[in-house]
C-alpha cells in the first residue's frame, strides 16, 4: 500500500499546522537539502509542448529516496475555469523502486514556491527589509505574502496587478489571514508599487516574453524576487537588468535556468564574448558564495522552480502525515502478494489482499 | 476528480473481460497507435540508476492525450518477497493538462508487453507458427503464453528456466488457464526447448549479459522475441546472433533500443565500418517493411518496452473501466475550485468540494 494525500488530506494538514507554519518548515526541509546538493541526481525537466501550454516531469534523487513531480502550465484554463496548473508526485524507496507516498502537489507547489523564495531573500535582500511590492496578485501572491511576512520581516506589502479583481482577491485573503503588523497597500501601476521596496516579487501568469519591470525601476539595494518567468519564452524583466554587470543573480540549478528562467534571454556569451556568471543557490546557502556583497547592490533570485524543491516536500509530507494522530490514508497502487514470484496467480480476485487491507483502512 | 484504477479494481476488470480477450484487444489497441506512429513525441525514457536497480520514467504524447509511466526495476527484490518490477501510469488531457486517469500498471505492464510481443511475431513469425520455446519462466512468462495461443496459434509450449520451481509455477497457472488444445513440456535445457521451435520467447531477468541464446540454437526461419534484455547491461543474446547480416531486426523505438536492447552489444559500426541497420516495427505494422522476407529467414524483435505500449494500454484501461456498469472509482488527486483564480482559498476546508464527491463515490 502506498501512502495517499489527496486534496482533502493536504486542506486537513494544512488547517492543523497553519499555512505559515508549513511553509517555515518546509523551507528549513528544503534548505538542509540545498546544503547537500552533491548528493542529488540532477537534470533539467521533461517538458512536453503544446499549442495549450505544457506538461512536465520533475525527477531527483539523493540514492536513498527518489521523486518526481508531475506539472502543467496552462495559461488559457482560467477561460474554462480551470487552474492553469496542476501537479502531483511521488516519494519512492531508491533500494526497492517502491513508491511510498503518492501527493497532490497542486496545493503544495504553491507553498513550496513561497518557501525556496523566503530561503533566498534571508541570504540575498538587505537584512532590514520591511517592504515589499508584490507584482502579480494570482495564485502565487498569498503564499509569497505569508513566506515573507513569517521569514523574512516584511510588514510593508505593496500590491499590483493589470486585473483589479487579483488584487482585490488578494487583499481579502491576506484581510482574513490577520498577519501581526501586516500594513497592505493597492497600488496605481507596477512603477507605482515598486518605488523605494526592499524586494520586488513578481508572480505574474502570461506565457511570453513579458516585460513587468524595467531598468528604470530598479534602486540600489533592491532583491528581485522573480518567480513568474518559469519557462521557455515566459519571462518579466526587461533584459537589460539582467546584463547590468552590477546586479547578482542567483539560481537554483544553473543548467535548467538557462533553458526556463529570466537569464534565458542572455545568450551563452555577451557582445564582447564574455559568459555571463550567475551563482547556484546551493553555494550560497552552503556559504561558499555571498547572496549579497553590501547595502547598494541589487540581487535577482531567477527562481523556475527545481526538482529538489519537491523532493524535500514530499518527504516533509510524508513525516508531517505519519505524525497526525489519525495516520492518513493508503491506496493500492501496488501489488503485495503472497508469492511475488508469481505474478499471474496475483492477478486473480482471490489474491487480492490490498483490497482487504483498503477496506480496514479510512478513506477521506 | 482523477480516474483511479488500482490493483484490486484491475483485478475486477481483468476477471470480468479475461486477461486473453484483454491481452488481444490490447494488442489492437497498440497496433493501431503504431500505425500512427509520426503523431507521437517521442523520447528515450528518464532513468536514475544505483546500485540496487533502476527507476525509470516514460512519458510521450500524441497533441490530444498524454501519458507516462513510472516502473522500477530491481532483481535483488525477490530475497525481500517483493516484486522486481512494480509500475504505475497517468493519462491526461493535453488540451488542458488536467489528468484523466492515474493505474495501476505492474499488471498492466505485463499483459502490454505480452501483447506487443504477440502483435510483433504476427507479422514476422512464419505463418504457420505452432511451437513457442519459453525460455524464463517467471512473472512474464503466463502473459506470454496467453498471448501467443490467443494470437499467435502457438500450440506447443517448450519451457526452461534455470529455476525449476518457476517452470512449475507456469506449468500450473497454463493448467488452471486451460487454453485449449495447448501442450506444454518441461524441457531439460535451453537448447533442448529451442530446437525445432518456429518461436523462441526469452524471458529472464539476470541483470547483466547473461547469455541465453547462442548462434548454435537459431535455426533457419526462426523467430526470437527477446523479452528481457530491457536496460543497458542486461542482454541475453550471445551478440554474433545480432551480427549475422541475414538475422532480421526489429525494434520499437531505435533510439532507445541502441541504448537499452539486444542491439546495446553491436557497436555503433562493425569492424567494415557499417551501421547494422534495424527496423522499426512502425514500418512492418504500416506495411513499409516487411516483418519477414521468407521462412528460411531469421528474424528478432528487440523488445525493450516504449512509452507508445503505455499510452495505447492507459486509453484502452480508461475506456474499459468506463464502460462497465459500476464506473469505477475516482481520487481527490487534483483541486476542484469554485473560483480557479484564488487557489489559496481553495485550500480552506470550507472549500473541500472534492471530499464530498469522494464520498459519493465507491471506493475499493
Amino acid at each position: 500500500m502506498v501512502d495517499y494525500i489527496g486534496t482533502a488530506r493536504l486542506r486537513e494538514l494544512i488547517s492543523r499546522v497553519g499555512s505559515g507554519r508549513f511553509i517555515e518548515e518546509l523551507s528549513g526541509e528544503i534548505e538542509a537539502d540545498y546544503r547537500r546538493w552533491d548528493d542529488f541526481e540532477k537534470s533539467p525537466r521533461h517538458a512536453i509542448h503544446s499549442s495549450g501550454g505544457v506538461i512536465e516531469l520533475m525527477p531527483t534523487s539523493d540514492g536513498r529516496l527518489y521523486s518526481f513531480k508531475y506539472v502543467n502550465g496552462h495559461p488559457k484554463n482560467t477561460a474554462k475555469h480551470l487552474l492553469t496548473v496542476t501537479a502531483f508526485g511521488l516519494l519512492a524507496d531508491v533500494g526497492t523502486g517502491y513508491p511510498l507516498l503518492l501527493s497532490e502537489m497542486t496545493f503544495v507547489t504553491a507553498l513550496r514556491t513561497a518557501a525556496i523564495s523566503a530561503l533566498a531573500a534571508r541570504r540575498m535582500a538587505r537584512p532590514a527589509t520591511r517592504v515589499m511590492a508584490l507584482i502579480g496578485n494570482g495564485a502565487q501572491s498569498e503564499f509569497q505574502a505569508i513566506a515573507f511576512h513569517r521569514l523574512v520581516g516584511v510588514r510593508n506589502l505593496r500590491l499590483y496587478d493589470t486585473d483589479p479583481q487579483a488584487t482585490s482577491k488578494l487583499m481579502r485573503n491576506l484581510e482574513s489571514l490577520q498577519l501581526p503588523g501586516l500594513e497592505v497597500t493597492r497600488c496605481a501601476s507596477t512603477a507605482d508599487a515598486v518605488r523605494g521596496a526592499d524586494v520586488v516579487t513578481t508572480a505574474t501568469a502570461d506565457k511570453r516574453n513579458a516585460i513587468i519591470l524595467t531598468p528604470q525601476m530598479i534602486e540600489p539595494g533592491m532583491h528581485l524576487n522573480a518567480v513568474g518567468g518559469d519557462c521557455p519564452g515566459k519571462t518579466e524583466l526587461h533584459p537589460e537588468i539582467l546584463r547590468a554587470q552590477d546586479v547578482r543573480i542567483v539560481v537554483e540549478f544553473e543548467p535548467q535556468a538557462r533553458i526556463e528562467g529570466e537569464i534565458q534571454q542572455l545568450g551563452a556569451v555577451d557582445e564582447l564574448g564574455a559568459v555571463r556568471t550567475v551563482t547556484e543557490l546551493a553555494d550560497v546557502v552552503r556559504g561558499r558564495l555571498p547572496g549579497r556583497a553590501n547595502d547598494r547592490e541589487v540581487t535577482l533570485f531567477d527562481s523556475v522552480g527545481f526538482a529538489l524543491n519537491d523532493f524535500s516536500s514530499l518527504r516533509y509530507l510524508r513525516r508531517l502525515n505519519a505524525e497526525q494522530p489519525d495516520g492518513g490514508q493508503c491506496i493500492d497502487l501496488i501489488p503485495e502478494l503472497d508469492d511475488p514470484k508469481d505474478l499471474f496467480a496475483g492477478l486473480s480476485p482471490e489474491h487480492a489482499q490490498e483490497r482487504a487491507k483498503l477496506r480496514r483502512r479510512r478513506f477521506a
